[in-house]
């Protein structure tokens, strides 16, 4: 019997005799994209592409490269200080590091930290075996609900976020979900804080475009958390990207300052092009990012001791024929899975990965990307994953239909984490006894007590025969996931907020708008 | 920076500065999909989902089904007097299997041959660090090049050799690419064969519907590499599935038996949709696919010592809603991994995975699906991939489309199983000393002598602007694949076939046709 006869076998059998109860009472049942889980602890183990020689060669090289080349921190003379007082030579604005002088700074830097929600059950851990996802960050631009193509604005903000509180197997609903660009530049901020903590109870991300902005993420936060817990506990994480190649500009830097001294965390991200921002190879890159990411996250501990940093990575390459992004390709895989082993190496909570694709819309090109980058950033044993669902086109746009294709995936990531159940139940002897040669599983005892959690089920995926799709309309996902992004929306339910908080942090929005005139760049 | 400035002002870096001489070359260079190679290597490690102690669980649980529940043999008295001459306890057509006897008897089997093609250059090896992919197998449907979905024909058949033939990331040109219905039933093996040999150079599979024709393919095959090298060698692959749960049904004996004869090679493979033909569990799957296997690769060593053979592994689910097949689903993820460690334990090649799905169209969802087995496949460590490219709809439909899009995807795996290189030149010191912090690497001397081969270049991602695809037509990555597919046809090249033997294959066709009437089912 071919493959192919045993599935019409399989489905003429089914037919004939009919589904079971089971079945028919699943069916009723609704279901979804698994449960909610405030976040992912992970039962398998991490996927490695480096050994202890690999590792130790790479490390080496980055030792060196902090020495002998260093790193520049630009426009911040308190930052060189900093370095000079904690023994780096620095000279005009480069830094060079002696052997050790990073890794011994981190030795202050928690491995595992709570990121906290205003919603304790939605707190989640950073580090060790946990895996929070995030949605996509920074696109100016969405594709909507109705195909169209435009710039993002607050209202689609707030759906993103909407969306990512409602997702199952989103953790955190984000940070600049999309640009708000119809709000301005100097106040938008204001505005998305508060849409995450008003339409979520998740954690959220802060904003990091400016010092004072990443002032009044804190201030809101602690209208929300009180100032002592945010003082001494994680409410906010913050993207900082290093300017690669091995530069820190002045508004990351100021950002990180801000966030390290009220013990927020930062993620300290290489931004990496392979080819543009770093060599055209796998061990050159891992070089130059252990190296960046050594002298970032060191110097939020000179900042403050103790305060909770990660080891970022965003790898992609380009073209080399046009100089274009590339995304979902083997290389920056290979890369992340190295950083991870880094990361681990050093202590600190690892993000990389996401749903990365460079596509114009969610077709297969899209998915491929993504899901490479998506299977890579799970088994890398990746803690924080950015970008995690929504993004599109090289990250240019939020797109309504990729966030809900993606969700989907993520809970598949969810359930993939739980690794293989070894219980005396999943064992199932006694079903392969009932059940024995030539007969079928899809009525028997051990299948009705564990089919309502036995298999992943897809809300987007049509696994119907190609007759009853056809009468449905040859719908493509991104139809069904069209619909599915409209019906979330519009059953959507606000979590509770404290009528006096939201007063609070309404009125400390509208004093800090009035105290400044509106700035478009 | 975020990670979309950052995206931003490298696209507006490489306006200002140009993109150097090695992107111009390289755009006129052409390129492809990777270079052909005849197999994979890899050189990156297998993931793991089982440990020391639930490897050992399941092994203990396998033997006891085979022993307290046994295996049938369905119609064959001579497998059960061979399995009874050897020491099982025979009932029926239920075959008892004293603990280690199939162990014992695998003894014999190779953990490595050479499946040879009729091109020497283009033989491969199965099994160890080696992975060899092979398209789509049983479709009675196309989805063709002009979008209708309908049955397969034999020109259909033809070009599905031809394009595997071309496809620089495909190793084999497979068995049933597609069924030619056009061709009667009895007859149509004679020509899929003999199609195979002529318009294709790279190994391929046998005929397994009825043991006369698996003769025939020996017969074919005998031909083209000799008698003697026949009987010595490998030179057919050929699928064997069980009929899960726990039978092996007369059809599949019967070709099993003609293959093992003359030593070719048996892909012993139980075709699972967990909750149909074995437990919903992980752990309960696992352990009937080893029994299953067991019995099955063993019985190959009583026909013929030595003779090469497969633990297969088809794993899907089904949908407990509708009973419809799901793929690209974390459980059977899971359930292929482990059956690939305990393949190994077994010291067999390993076969599952490939490019599987549901949808009825190359859409988000096919890739999705496909992408999430295709990077299991190759991180288990699977050896031999069946249904690699161009498996739409469950596996009924072969489509163009689709082939072209798995085959980049291949390409991908590739260069992923080439792992990480810690050669003096991929450690880029001497790049990261030239470029130094806040310049760029696109022109420098180490990014010109290596961009050609840095990065894998898909043939099908749109990477380019959102601007100059909306100028290009806004296509989908499935109208590119059209186009693909489309000019490789017409710049097929046979690979050279002796005259003479061309007509000995013809003429033995020509022979069997007409020594039987058409038969159509």
């Amino acid at each position: 019997m071919t493959d192919i006869e045993a599935v019409q076998e399989t489905t003429g059998r089914r037919s004939r005799e009919g589904r079971g109860a089971a079945a028919r009472r699943a069916s009723r049942s609704g279901g979804g994209a698994g449960p909610q889980q405030s976040y992912i602890t992970r039962r398998i183990r991490e996927y490695e592409v480096l050994d202890e020689e690999g590792l130790t060669l790479i490390e080496a090289n980055a030792d060196l490269v902090l020495e002998e080349i260093g790193i520049e921190f630009r426009d911040d003379a308190e930052a060189l200080a900093l370095w000079k007082a904690a023994g780096a030579d620095v000279r005009g604005e480069r830094v060079h590091f002696p052997k050790g002088l990073c890794r011994d700074l981190l030795k202050s830097a928690p491995p595992v930290f709570t990121w906290h929600a205003r919603n304790p059950a939605r707190s989640v851990e950073i580090g060790g075996k946990a895996t929070v996802f995030a949605p996509v960050y920074g696109p100016p631009f969405v594709r909507d609900l109705e195909g169209n193509r435009r710039y993002a604005t607050i209202e689609d903000f707030r759906n993103f976020v909407k969306l990512a509180y409602m997702a199952p197997s989103m953790h955190s609903s984000g940070g600049t979900v999309c640009e708000p660009v119809d709000v301005p530049v100097n106040k938008r901020h204001l505005d998305m804080v508060y849409s995450h903590i008003k339409y979520s109870d998740k954690p959220f991300m802060g904003s990091v475009t400016a010092p004072e902005r990443a002032e009044d993420t804190v201030a809101m936060a602690k209208l929300v958390f009180g100032d002592d817990f945010v003082e001494n506990n994680c409410v906010t994480l913050n993207l900082i990207n290093a300017n690669s190649p091995m530069v820190f500009d002045e508004t990351m830097v100021g950002a990180l300052k801000v966030y390290a001294r009220h013990n927020q965390a930062c993620v300290i991200s290489p931004f990496i092009l392979s080819g543009a921002m770093s060599p055209v190879t796998v061990a050159g890159t891992l070089t130059q990012i252990l190296a960046e990411v050594l002298a970032g996250a060191a110097f939020t501990q000179l900042i403050r001791k103790g305060a909770p940093v990660l080891f970022g990575t965003f790898a992609a390459s380009i073209s080399m024929q046009s100089g274009a992004p590339t995304f979902g390709t083997p290389e920056p895989s290979l890369v992340s899975y190295g950083a991870a082993q880094l990361a681990r190496r050093l202590g600190l909570p690892f993000r990389t990965g996401g749903s990365l694709c460079a596509s114009k819309v969610p077709d297969a090109q899209a998915a491929h990307e993504s899901a490479n980058t998506l299977n890579m950033t799970l088994l890398a044993g990746t803690n924080f994953v950015l970008h995690a669902a929504g993004w599109l086109e090289g990250g240019l746009v939020s797109s309504y239909e990729k966030f809900m294709i993606d969700q989907d995936q993520l809970g598949m990531m969810q359930k993939m984490a739980e690794g293989v159940d070894l219980s005396e139940n999943a064992q199932a002897l006694d079903a392969i006894r009932e059940v024995g040669p030539g007969s079928h599983y899809l009525g028997c005892a051990h299948t009705q007590a564990n089919f309502q959690t036995a298999f992943y089920r897809s809300p987007l995926a049509d696994n119907n025969s190609f007759e009853q799709w056809e009468v449905e309309g040859q719908k493509r996902i991104e139809e069904r996931a069209n619909a599915l992004a409209r019906s979330w929306l519009d059953h959507y339910e606000a979590p509770p907020l404290d009528a006096a908080l939201d007063e609070a942090l309404l009125a400390y929005i509208a004093g800090r708008k009035d105290s400044m005139p509106d700035a478009f760049t």
